[in-house]
Formats: C-alpha cells, structure tokens, sequence
C-alpha cells in the first residue's frame, strides 16, 4: 500500500492531530496510507522567516530518511519545498502551493485569511513565484496572537471577520485558510461565508492522491 | 457509492472506450464509479466551432438527465461547461481546464499538443480566461487528419516531434495532450520525451475524485 | 449599397427597437445600410449561460441565411460569437468585444456596468479572454430585476449611482455600459458623470462600418 | 460638414500624397471632410528621437491653429499626442495607437512591421503604455535606408519578408505597417501574406470618423 | 573629477536650490561633483503636457552644450529623457524612473504622491513603459496649488494626509514624492509615516554615481 | 567610516578574492569600507537548492554576528536574503536582486546567464517574485562543470557564445551574469558584445553605497 507522509513542520502535536482530523475524508479503505507526523526540532510555532528557513534542511533530511510515495510539508510557508524535491524521489507537495492551484478551480479570485500581517509578504512572494497574481483577490491578516488560536471560537469568529472582507470588499469567491490545521473548521466556515474554503492541507493531500494515481514522480 | 459521469460529447464509442481505458488507474474498490458515456447526437469529432456549440446545451442536457455526484467533459474544448454548471448541482470539471491547472504543478511552462491548427486559437481563449497565460511556453498543432489519428504509431510519433519541439525550442517542462482519448499512450510518450505528460481526461478525473473526497458541490 | 445586419438574440422587440433607435447617428445617406433584426426563436432576455449558449447556433444559423456584409451580435454577452465567425464570409463583431475595444480609446482605466452579478464572470472571462484585464477598472452590477428596467428613470438613476462608484472609488475614466438598447441614455449619462460612456450596440456598428470601408473581411 | 484634419508632421509631400490616396475609401459623399496637411516645419522624416520631440509643440500648435472636428497626427510614433489633446477641444488620434487598438480586432497575436531598429524600442514604450504588450508577437525592423523606401518594389518585397517572418516564426496573425504612406500596398501585401494588414493612418481616420459619429469629445 | 549635472527644468531657482540642498548626503569629498542648474527658459513650474514637451528639446540642447559625465533631469515627467539619451554619450538618468527603479527596492508595492490629479495619467504611461505596473499600489494627487506649495507646513501635512491613504488602504510599503524639490522633508515624512520614502532626485544622483563608479555609459 | 559586508556564502576563497577585486572601481577613499568575507561552513560552491537552504541560516548567523552598515549575500541565489533582513537591523542586499534592479535601467529586456541548467528555475522563482518577468529576454545556461570554470579563457568564451544568443536571438539588450565573481571579466565581455553586462556583485555594492548615503535603513 502506497504511503503518504505529511509532516508539520513545527513541534506542536497538537496541530498534527488537527491536521490529521482533518484528512479523515481522505482516508479511503483501498486508497493509500496518510500519515502525519511532527518535526520534533522544529520550533513551536512557524510565525518568522527565521522559523521557515531553519526547518527547510530538517524537512529534507526528514523525508529522506522516511521512505514514502508522495510527501507533503504541513505548513503554510511551504518550508524547505525545493531542496526537499531534490532530495527524495517522489512528489513533494506544499500546503500553499496546493491550497492556490486547488482555488484556482473552485473560484475566479481567491482570498487568503492570514495568521499575521508579516506572512503576508511571504504569501505574495509565492504568489508571484507561481504567476497567480492576476487571481488573487487579497490577503489578509487575523492578528491573532497563540493565545486567541488556542480559542477556537474566537479564532472562527475573526476568520468569519476578515472572510467576509475578503468576499465583499476584496470580491473573493473562494478563500484559502492561510494556516494548517484548521481543516476541521472547513464547513463551518463555508456554510457562514457562502463560498468555498479551502484547507491547504487537504487540497496537499488531495493533490497526492492523484499524483499516486497517476504515476506522477515529481511536483514542479 | 458516489458516480463521477464521463461525458464524451463526440459520437465516437472508440473514443469512449480509449477514454475509459486510460481511466482504470482511478478506479479504486472503494472509489467514486467512474462511468464513461457517450453524447449519442455529438458529430463524429469535435473539430470546429459549430461542433463545440452545437453540443453545449444537449451535453447540460445530458447531465440534468443522468444523475451523479461530479460530471466531466471529455472534450479539450470543454463545450458547455459554464451552462452545464449552472445546470447542475454537483461539480461540472472540464478536461481542458483540468488540464491547465494540473500542469501547473508538474512544471513551470505548459506546452499543448493541439491536434489542429485551427484549435489553438480556442486553447488560447481558454488559457486567457484563466489567467494562466504566463505559465505557456507555446500550443503547437499536429495537423493530423483523422484518417492519420486512427494509426496508433503514426499518431505517438507525431506527438513525438511536436512534442520536443516544444520541450527543446520553447522550453516547456510540462506536456498537456489537447485531445481527448490519447491516456493509454502518456507512458510511452513521457519515457521518450523525459517530461511529465498530462492526459486531460486523466487530470480531470483526478481532480473530480478530489472534489468528492472534500465535499466540493461547485467548481468554476 | 452594403449592409450591416444587427441581431438582437433575445425576442424582445422593444429592445430591437431601442437599438435601432440608437443607432440612428451612424446612419449615413451614402453609407451602409444599418439592419436590426430580432431572433425570434430567443429567449425575453439573455440572463443566464443557458440563455447565451442555446441562442449561440441559431445566431449562426440567421447569420448564415441573411446575407450581409458586415454582422453584430447585439447582445453583451456575444453568444455564438466564434462560430457565427466560422459560419460566414464576412466580418462577424460583438457588441461586448467591441465596446471594450472603443473604451481603450476613450479612457485608461474602463468600468463595466453589469445588468445582474451573474453576469460579472460571463465579462470578467471576455475580458480575460482579450488580454485586456490590466486596463479594467471594475465591474459592478446593477442588481435591477426586469421589473425596474420597464423604467427608464429607475434604471438611469441605478446607473448613475453605479456609475459613480465606478468612477469615485475605482477611478474609471470611461464606462460601458454591460447591455444592449440603452444607447438612447447614453447622452444623459455621460453629462450627468462628465466621463465618455459607451454604449456597445454603437461601438459595434462604428467598427462595422470601418471594416466595410477599409475591405477587412474577418474579425477576431 | 465635419473635418477630421489628419496633418503628417514630416515635410515630405509625397508622403502627405501617399496617405492621402490611401483615406481614398474613406471618403464617403455625406461623410466628413478628410483633409491632409504637411508640416512645413517638420524634418524631412521621422527617424530619431529629436524628429519625434521636435514636432510635438509644433503639432500641437498646428492644430489649435487650424479648426478641425477631429485630429489625426500622421507619423507612427505620434508625436506630440499629449499635449495636442490637452491643446484643442476635439478628438486628437495617433496612427501608431489606432493601429494596436485596431489590430486588436483583426488578430489575436499582431507584428509590426518596424522601418528601422531603432524605432522598435520607442514602438514597445507604446505598446506598454497601452498595456498591450500580451497581444505583441513581435516588432522586427525593416532595416531599409531612405533611397530604397523610394523604390517602391524593394520595400514591398522587404515587407513581405518580415511579414514572414513575423506570420510564421512569431505566429503573429495580423499585421501592421510602422510607418505612415503605405496604405497604398495594402492590398497586395494583405494577399501576398495571406493575414489582415492595418495601415495606421486609415485605422486612425477610421477611428476619428466613428467618434465624429457618435459624439465623443476626447480621446485617451 | 566627474561631473553629474541636476538641471532643473523649471526656471524657478527655488526649486533649484531646495533639490541642491537635498542631494547634499550624495556629497563625497573624493565622488564626484554634483550640481544643479536652472533651464532659464523653462517655465516656471512643469504641470501640463505643454510645459513637459516643450522642455524636451531645450533639455537636450542644455545637455549637449554643457559636457558632463552623466545627467539627471530633475522633473518628475522626465521631459526629453529619449531626445537626451540621443543627444549626449553619457548616462542621462531621469528622476522618475529613477525613483520608479528605487522604490522596488524598498518595498513589495509603491505609492505615488502627486502634486496635480492631471499627473497621474502621465505617472501611469511612464510605469507601464517600465512594465512596473504589478507593483504599483497607487497613485494619488495632493491637489495643492502653487500658493500652498509655498507653505512647508501645508504641503507636509497634505504629503501624510495623502500618504497615509497609500499606506493603509492601498497598502503601499514604500512611498514616492512625485515632485522635485521635496527631499529636504523626507526625513520627517519618513518618520512620520513609517515607511521608507524616495525623494526622485536623491534617487537619481544616487544612480548616477554608481553609473559613474561602475562605467556604464548609457542608461536606457 | 560606514561598512559594508560583502559575504561569500561558499568556501572558496578564490571567489571571494575575484569579487573583492571586482569591487575596486566601488572604493572611495572616502567611502564606506568595501569588506569581503567568506561563509567558512559554507559548501566549495554553490550548485543545488540544498546549498542554497543549507547556508540561509549561517548567512544570517554570521551577519548577526559581524557588525556593518549594510550587508551583501555574495550569491547569485540570494540564499538567506529573507531571514537575513529579519535578523539585522541595517540594509541587506541579495545580489541576483540587485542585478535584475540594475538591470532595468541599463536595457529593456534582460538577459541572464546562468551557471547550470538547474539554476534556471531558481531564477525564475526571482524574477517572478520581483514581478519583473515582463522585462526578462531568456535565462539560458552555460552548462559549464567546475573545472571549466577554472579556465578564465574557456569560460569568457562560453559566455560569449550564451551571450550572442540571448543578444541576437531572445533580443536582450543588457545581459546579466548569473554568479558571483566574475565581475573581473566584465570589460571584455561588454567590449565583444557591445552591450552592457552587469556583474551582480557589483550591482549590489553599488546600492549598498547608496542605501547608505540616503539612509535607508532596510532594503525589501
């Protein structure tokens, strides 16, 4: 049976588990295995650029010594995703990269609902890298600090905040969770907001499901 | 057990039948069906302009009158996909633009295999409305007459050249077949040209399977 | 004398009469005949995706048995425009088309005036379609049903008000206006906003009757 | 009766003679007044930057000085259309600009047809500035001296081979002429190339006849 | 030593003498000289497209007659920049541009301050001619007149009125003072707002110099 | 006195040591202090993304860790320039960023030459980044192994090949060096191409000289 491996790339196992709550509907009986797993070393929370670019070798070295068919980086800033993809034979996949070609077919301009306002440079960065610019609607910070994440009210209500921004004012019809592990609020946020949402981690794991499929070895 | 409808809008069971065949890796025990079907009143081929508006409205026909959970349009000129939307409740993919939007994860430039001349203009109408233009090296026509089509190696080989003209002369690094039927060749034609080869039907299929697993009722 | 056939795809004749009515300053005694005609088999009115693409061959089909010599498709979303294209030996032009063509001559940033908000991604695709996205300012709906549009005062009021966030907070510097027969307002509009307005019934014959003069025999 | 004044701001009267026999189809018995004027003041030709510059406030100052209903300013790298629009209360037209926005309507990918090298990076600043630069095929020069652009089979056989160039290398499918007084070949080069031809100066009077027409003001 | 010669194309020698001040840091008791002169013919502030054409010529007369080993053209319009850049074989830098070029440098998406609400179409061509027009978040107009100009107090505050829309709802990351002649309040705009600011000339001398440093003879 | 650090992120001293040469012409005597430095843990060269990831951190460390006014990544993949700006308080210049900046000032259409094949897409995800892709001619490779590198003739000569393509062919009209170190052979190569070459290196020290004077305290 084929493998997939999706790893956070932060130490909190609570986010592993959200994210692997999260891929549940995925999970079919004949389909391949989905596994998450967590970065011990990683930091507790990837919030700097610091944080992204000293887990980009661990990411490799981690996929490289656990064997699978398709790998995924569990983490918005996609961390490590080209040299992970020079190191191991198989798709790598980014939340981010996957979250924005999945919304490209589920609406005409996406928003993205970001933790902080300082990832918002990072997101455009990857925005741009993939030419997707003339898509996207805007990108926009919660300011939420971990202690209000914790809260999951409180962080679906400020998401519902800036969600509805995004679709009136921004003009989105599709949003993209801008974060992993918060897959599991997916519906709640779609039927509130009347448009779809994406989770990054989902539209990943998706996206390796097909790869395996298909046959295809590597992600671009 | 969910149905994903495979609608090839020419009249060509030969076609259907290729199609269903480049198909079978997607069908796994506990999957979506995925069940192909042919537009009994399509012209033999989709080939001109009066072919694909002749068969939008009767392919948006056909899907409110067979009933299932994601339908695709097995034509690369995707005719009727914006009225088959709003003609049905469940997602409506075309292989045209499910083509477009899985390239972009296996490469940095798309190169399209058109089979005629007079396609590429329509390709190109297509790839604007997504905004992926930036993302095309170049769309070059077999120029194959359907006589030609019907023998196999003379069709492979001819994929073949235009294919590394593509790959070598406008640097593409992704290959997308603009036909509908050719699935059961990618293998050969990927190990010859060394690039990764999108069979639209294929991407389609996937990204419907997809759609499923998340619980997506629209795509646009 | 040349003749320029003008089909208003939807059965209304009173929108036919407003065009024609409309058109009037483009006649000339030695010009080209300038003929509307209604398409009697259309819908009242083309709203929907349905409507646009069951009218899109017999626009085609009236084309093809009207001789002409120049033809307009006179109905903002340009149904059948490409095969009417392929149907007949003459320049065949769309109102939409030709309206955004006129406006990057008239302004450097064009608003759009949409009837419903269904239509905005029917023109966002057009647009797309022509490269033209980065010389668009917005496009906003009315919102008006057809109740409202009988009223020639409430449907001039709701543009003005349209009009002018266009104009205001988008910084449009021209407007079009998204929608056959309300050429006979353009006047109060442009006064009442102080910026060039198009109406794209006009713009069509306009370039109708250059491409008789010049001898061009296809447009794209 | 309306007059669209179209001045040629070299000195060459056998050029002014030469558009002036291309507006021949222009001319309708009921239709505006299409006067050619030379710039006395102008050089001798178009070349460099400091023709283009110097003619501007002379351009500018001939048309306040000689009443028209429509201006068109015959020189491919319009010189002075800025402040001629800001000089008089009419249209003022350019050739180089009519001919982009024109050919928008003829093709999907147009060439220009450049008479020297040096003229290609003042074409693309305007091409940019239109925002148009995703319609360009390409712009290749003709690299032809003054003495052999009097040799009027030299040129046109010149222009042929570019335009080959352009059509089959470039995949450009409409062409356009940079450069004023070659609307007279039109024809044959439009058969020899088999694509459509614009010549800038009767898209431009093209233009200025419908905006007379319609009322418009300004142009942009 | 080098010479980089700031030629003021208004005549008034305030402005001058305020673009002298600011460009004092580029000062280096070994770099080279640095100085400013008024074109006495020029008029007395450049707001129209008049006033920018009719400059152009005398801007590369002046360059012509006075040697130096690069040039700057101090007005925001960049009048003659193309007819200098012929005219002399050195670097000729306009202040724009320079600006334009700068600003990417500091931030994701730049703001333009206007002096006149006339200037912003003439700002856009020039952005669009650098094809900088994706980074661009706004351009807005202060709308002062001469008389307010004259009054520092005024034409500060309006500067952060204006500069604040750019920031916070345009979400511009750095800004451009879209005139000459304001460096000597940088600092205080800077600190004021939060954001990095590009006076145009300080940015222009600042490329000059390194023009100069590195041998390059011409900009383009 | 100021100081800039100029950090080479590979071991090899030799490469340090052509730069530092390189960076002659940009020492004032009254300048900032020009420093070059080599990264000791850094890889022989660098040549893959896991160099590239692998020296981010150390990069950053090592600015943190070496007081200076400005600093400069000595590496054509900029590695670390995100986290780098993050961790010192002073500007921090990438100089594949600072090349693609100059080069727009030098030409219209840049071209770059790259060390490998590989490299192409890392500097596509760059450019892209900048939005700068509009102003790129081609990136093409010279495919030379290191030992070829070695030989300065073998070298200059290969770029000369690359570089008469990308002039001739892809039309560049500035040409990029796609490495550090080579700024030495910068004459030769503009003298046998007649066109201007930028050396990253260069280009980044010679903003840096700049970003000091003005006082710009972070580069973006």
């Amino acid at each position: 049976m084929a493998t997939i491996l999706v790893l956070n790339p932060n130490s909190s196992t609570s986010v592993t588990a959200s994210m692997d709550k999260a891929l549940e509907p995925l999970r079919q009986s004949n389909g391949p295995d989905i596994a998450c797993a967590t970065l011990a070393e990683g930091p507790a929370g990837i919030e700097t650029q610091a944080h992204v670019d000293s887990v980009a070798m661990p990411v490799a070295d981690y996929f490289r010594s656990h064997k699978a068919d398709a790998y995924v980086i569990g983490c918005f800033s996609d961390p490590g995703i080209h040299v992970a993809r020079e190191s191991v034979d198989a798709p790598v996949l980014g939340i981010a990269e996957s979250a924005y070609l999945t919304a490209l077919g589920l609406g005409y301009r996406f928003g993205v609902v970001a933790i902080l306002r300082a990832s918002v440079q990072r997101h455009m960065r990857a925005i741009r890298q993939l030419g997707l610019e003339g898509r996207l609607a805007a990108d926009r910070p919660l300011d939420l600090g971990v202690a209000d994440m914790a809260n999951a009210d409180r962080t679906i209500s400020r998401i519902i905040e800036v969600g509805t921004v995004l679709r009136d004012q921004d003009r989105a019809d599709v949003l993209i969770l801008g974060c992993a592990g918060m897959g599991i609020y997916r519906g709640e946020i779609e039927s509130r907001l009347g448009v779809p949402v994406v989770d990054p981690t989902q539209a990943a794991v998706m996206r390796a499901i097909g790869f395996l499929s298909l046959g295809y070895r590597r992600a671009a």
